[in-house]
């Protein structure tokens, strides 16, 4: 599904915005390591699959040059071909729509929960009582994982941010990516909060 | 998508849930009032053809069963058949687990806002300001529209709830409704108020 006025899926967005942090071009693989030492898979459905196939799309659709590097491994071997990858002129256009849209417009987010608990009066107490308990764990491991991400991000120099050996790093990245985690973090909390404060109407 | 450990989709749990309230069986356009007095597609997508798909599915997997009453409006044309929908024990025993197995985990949503926001630094901060004006005053508007609902349905007597003329109405209900109000409520409140907390830092 793309985004409203864009020709762009989320990891269309996510594979670009990460094309723009480093307008050099990027490897493949380099984007597949970016991806994992910022913990983005935490917000992010992307996969490694999905990495390639979106640069093959958006390169189609002129969003994504490329260009084929060689370098030789060992002089006894052939040389290996390495593509690069970079935004395009169209490409950041299409980003800079794609990123407006979706911060401008708030959408209702449908969670089964809320319509399992409009019917939560036909569990026996007891069941009530396992399953938000239950819940309350899996939101308490959440909320421990997101806020141990969001320290670790802001020691300095915790630069497992960047692309190893590459020093071109943009500063406003790594306040970019403080941000997204706190903002996770204040939902499960006000979702924590919500419960404990409910449960024991609830259970009746 | 069927809910796990289940057969049952979403929408056949909304369904099935309303099944149970009325155990005296229920015509198809009495459940598309029902939600539509609740208001229930604030928090559901359910669309009026989907109350009828779903009641046949539902009915092929012996979760529901109906009976064909005849009634006439008028002596001198023929009769009109109308199916009465009931819950099955079969039935009821899905909804409880499916009711369970939502209520019990606590699934990580992918909210397109979170990865925009991560690369929200390559907009013009004259365009952030902007996009996050018009993200603050959506938010402000479904607050104010969830309030109002709440509000509506606290009062005493505020039966547009029930369907129209019965008064087999389980007052368990009026309470887990207003329960469901009080949760986006509070969610939509912690976005607000991140927001309000961050636009700076993310605007500058």
């Amino acid at each position: 599904m793309s985004i409203e006025g864009t020709k762009l899926t989320l990891n269309d967005l996510t594979i670009l915005g990460l094309l723009l942090e480093r307008e050099t071009g990027v490897t493949g693989l380099e984007l597949e390591k970016t991806i994992d030492n910022r913990n983005m898979r935490i917000w992010t459905k992307i996969g490694k699959s999905s990495i390639y196939f979106g640069l093959k799309k958006l390169e189609k659709n002129n969003f994504v040059s490329s260009e084929a590097k060689y370098y030789r491994k060992n002089q006894s071997k052939p040389p290996i071909k390495e593509k690069y990858y970079k935004i395009t002129h169209e490409g950041k256009n299409e980003i800079e729509k794609a990123i407006f849209n979706i911060l401008s417009t708030h959408k209702k987010i449908i969670d089964p929960f809320d319509i399992a608990l409009s019917f939560s009066s036909w569990l026996s107490p007891k069941r009530k009582k396992k399953a938000f308990d239950l819940r309350l764990k899996m939101i308490k491991d959440r909320k421990e994982l997101l806020q141990i991400k969001f320290e670790e991000f802001k020691k300095p120099g915790a630069y497992g941010l960047d692309i190893e050996g590459k020093k071109d790093f943009n500063p406003l990245i790594l306040k970019n990516i403080l941000i997204i985690f706190s903002r996770p973090l204040s939902l499960v909390e006000a979702e924590e909060k919500w419960i404990l404060n409910n449960i024991d109407d609830i259970i009746q």
